[in-house]
C-alpha cells in the first residue's frame, strides 16, 4: 500500500526507481554486492558516476564550460562554500531576500564575513511577493548575486531569472532543478539539495562555470572546495555512492518519461488544479501574490485555523500524507515535486472538496 | 549469489540488514512511504533518531557529558571540522602521523591555519609502525592531540590509547568505531566516517566531550559546527536519513548479536587467521611490525608481484573481491569488518594457499 506523499523533502520519489532499488539492493548488476557496499575507485561505480553526470548534462544541456559536482551536506552546506569559495573574507556580495531560505543563506554569508547588500527584501509583503525585476539595488561591484528562486517555506518563485549584468548570478535551486528546463547559462553557481526533485537526501548537486572556479579562500575545507572537488570528479573523499545512485536512476526516470519540457507540463497543470481549487474556495486560501506562485510547494489555509489538526488526521487516514506546513509558518503545505503524480493532486483537490462540503 | 566481499569502504554490510531495507524499501513500518520519502521532522524519523542514539549510547557506554552527532561529509570534512570547533586560527595543535590518513588530517588542519606539532612521526620504518608511548612529543599548551587509531590504508593500529594528560585526545576512528568495545571517557571527541563498521557512506558519527563545545572559529560553516548541531540534534538543516536508517539497523544487528564484546572477539578471530596463514607462507607477506597490526585492514604482497593481477582475477573469479590494495600503495588488502564473516576469511585463505600451491 503506497500513499499520496506531500512532503517539502526528503520528498516523495519515482516507485519504479523505488522498485528497481528493490530488486537488486543485495546484488547490485550481477556484482553479488549492493550498490552500497561496493568502491567508489572500482569500475561499476565510476561508470555510474560518469553516466550519471552525461545523463544530467544532456537533460538540463548544461554548457562544457560548466563543472558538475555531487557533494555532500546539502543545500545549508552551500549556504557557506558560496561565500568561502566565492570571496575574499570581507569582500561584498547582493542577496535578494524571499523569505526563510535566502534568509537563512544571508545569515551564513554574514557569519563567514560577506559584506551582505540586500538587494531586495519582501518583508513589505510577508515574503508573498518577489522583487520586480527593475526594483534591485544591485552593486555592481559585488562577487556574486544569490537568490532563491523558489523558497520552499513560502510557496514564492521568481517568474524570471534576474538580470545581473557580468556579475555571476548563484542560485538555490533545491526545489527548482529538474521541475522544468532551465538555461543554465545564465548563472554562474546553481546548487541543489538532492531531496526534492532528484534524491535522498545526504547529496547536494553543484553546477559551476568554470570561470568561478581557484578563487576559493584558503581557509576553505576541502570538501567544500569547488575546485579541489571538480579535480577529483567529487571524490576528494568518500561520496554519498547510495543516494548518487537513487540520482542516476531519477535521471533515467526523467528522460523515459519525457524530459523536463513533460516534467515542466506535468508539473504545471498539478499547480494550476491545486490552486485552482483553492482560489474556487472562500474555505481555503493561499497567500501568495499569483504571479509569483511556486508550482512546488503550495501552502495553505483554512479561513478557520481551528479544523486544521481534524484536517490533517482525516487527510493521513485517506492516504494522503504530509501537508502539514512548515512548523515555523503553521497552517498547511501541499509540495508537488516530480514524482508526486496528476492522481495524487486529483485525490487531494477531491478531499479538500469533501472536506469543505462536510465542515464548510 | 552474494560474494565475500573484503572491500575497505564503502564496505560489506550485513546481509540481515540489507534484507530488511529490502523488505521495507517502498513501505516503511507500514507508512506507505519509503524511509527516503518522509520528512526528518516526522515523529516516526524522530524517533529513529533518538532509538539509535541511545542504542549507539547503549553499546559503547558512552558518557552523559557526550554529545553524539550523525553529520554528513565524511572524516574528511572532520579534518576541517575539528581545527575550526577546537582552535583560535594561529593555535597549536598535536598531530601523530602513522600514514595517509593522519597525513591527511595534518594537511588539512595546516590549511586551516593550525600551527601543527607533529607529536611523532613514523616516516622512518616507511609508516610500519606505531610510536612507542613514551616516544610522543606532546605540547602540554596544545589545544588538542589528533591521531587515526587505525591507518585504513597502511594497516597500522595503535594496541594502546595515547595518554595526553589535561590535552583533549582526538581519534579518527573510522575504521575502528564498532569494531571492539572502547573506553570513551578516554577521549574528548571521537569521529568516523560510516562506511566501514557504521552503514553507507555519506554519514560521520562525532563523539564529543561537552566541554568541547562552545569554541568554534566564528567562521565556522554551520553544518561543521558541532556547537549548532549538538543543539538541533543533528537537525540544524535535512540529515542524510536513509544512512541513518541504515546505521541504525546495523546497531540493532550488532547488539542481536552480542554487541561489541562479541564483535572484538569474532574480529579478533578473523584477523589471526588471515595473519597466521599470511606469516606462515614465504610465497605471502606482511609489512607491518607484529605489535600494531590492524585487525580490520590487512595489507599484504606477494614476493613475486607480477602475479598480483592473476591472483586478483582469480580471487573475483571465486567469489572474492575489493582485494586490490589502495591505489597510492598497490599490492592486495583485504578489510574485515564486522559484516565480513569469518567463512569469508577461511574462504580468502583457502584460496591463497590454493593459489600458492598452483603458483608457489
Amino acid at each position: 500500500m503506497r500513499v499520496f506523499n506531500f512532503s517539502a523533502g526528503p520528498a516523495a520519489l519515482p516507485l519504479e526507481v523505488l522498485e528497481q532499488a528493490r530488486a537488486e539492493l543485495t546484488d547490485w548488476g550481477g556484482s553479488g554486492m549492493s550498490v552500497m557496499e561496493v568502491s567508489h575507485r572500482g569500475h561499476a561505480f565510476t561508470e555510474l558516476a560518469e553516466q550519471s553526470e552525461a545523463r544530467l548534462r544532456s537533460l538540463l544541456a548544461i554548457p562544457s564550460t560548466y563543472r558538475v559536482l555531487f557533494l555532500q551536506g546539502g543545500a545549508s552546506a552551500q549556504f557557506a562554500a558560496v561565500p568561502l569559495n566565492l570571496t575574499a573574507h570581507g569582500a561584498a556580495a547582493d542577496y535578494l531576500n524571499t523569505g526563510t531560505w535566502s534568509g537563512k543563506a544571508i545569515e551564513e554569508a554574514r557569519r563567514l564575513g560577506v559584506a551582505v547588500n540586500v538587494a531586495a527584501d519582501e518583508a513589505g509583503s510577508r515574503y508573498t511577493t518577489v522583487p520586480a525585476p527593475g526594483a534591485l539595488r544591485l552593486n555592481p561591484a559585488a562577487a556574486y548575486v544569490h537568490y532563491t528562486p523558489n523558497e520552499t517555506i513560502g510557496g514564492v518563485e521568481f517568474p524570471y531569472v534576474p538580470d545581473t549584468g557580468a556579475v555571476p548570478l548563484v542560485a538555490d535551486m533545491s526545489s527548482t532543478l529538474l521541475s522544468r528546463p532551465i538555461e543554465v547559462s545564465r548563472f554562474g553557481l546553481i546548487y541543489a539539495g538532492a531531496q526534492k526533485n532528484i534524491g535522498p537526501s545526504g547529496l547536494c548537486l553543484v553546477i559551476v562555470h568554470e570561470g568561478l572556479l581557484a578563487r576559493a579562500r584558503p581557509e576553505t575545507p576541502s570538501v567544500l572546495d569547488y575546485t579541489r572537488m571538480a579535480a577529483h570528479g567529487s571524490m576528494l573523499n568518500t561520496p554519498p555512492t547510495f543516494a548518487w545512485y537513487i540520482a542516476s536512476l531519477v535521471f533515467q526516470w526523467i528522460e523515459s518519461h519525457g524530459g523536463l519540457a513533460a516534467m515542466a507540463a506535468r508539473n504545471r497543470a498539478k499547480a494550476e488544479l491545486l490552486y485552482g481549487a483553492i482560489d474556487g474556495s472562500g474555505f481555503y486560501r493561499n497567500p501568495v501574490e499569483r504571479s509569483c506562485r511556486s508550482w512546488m510547494n503550495v501552502p495553505f489555509m483554512l479561513e478557520r485555523a481551528e479544523l486544521e489538526p481534524l484536517l490533517l488526521r482525516e487527510a493521513a487516514a485517506a492516504g494522503l500524507t504530509h501537508l502539514e506546513g512548515h512548523r515555523s509558518v503553521g497552517g498547511l503545505r501541499a509540495s508537488l515535486y516530480n514524482a508526486v503524480p496528476l492522481a495524487a493532486v486529483e485525490a487531494l483537490v477531491a478531499f479538500l472538496r469533501e472536506f469543505e462540503r462536510r465542515h464548510g
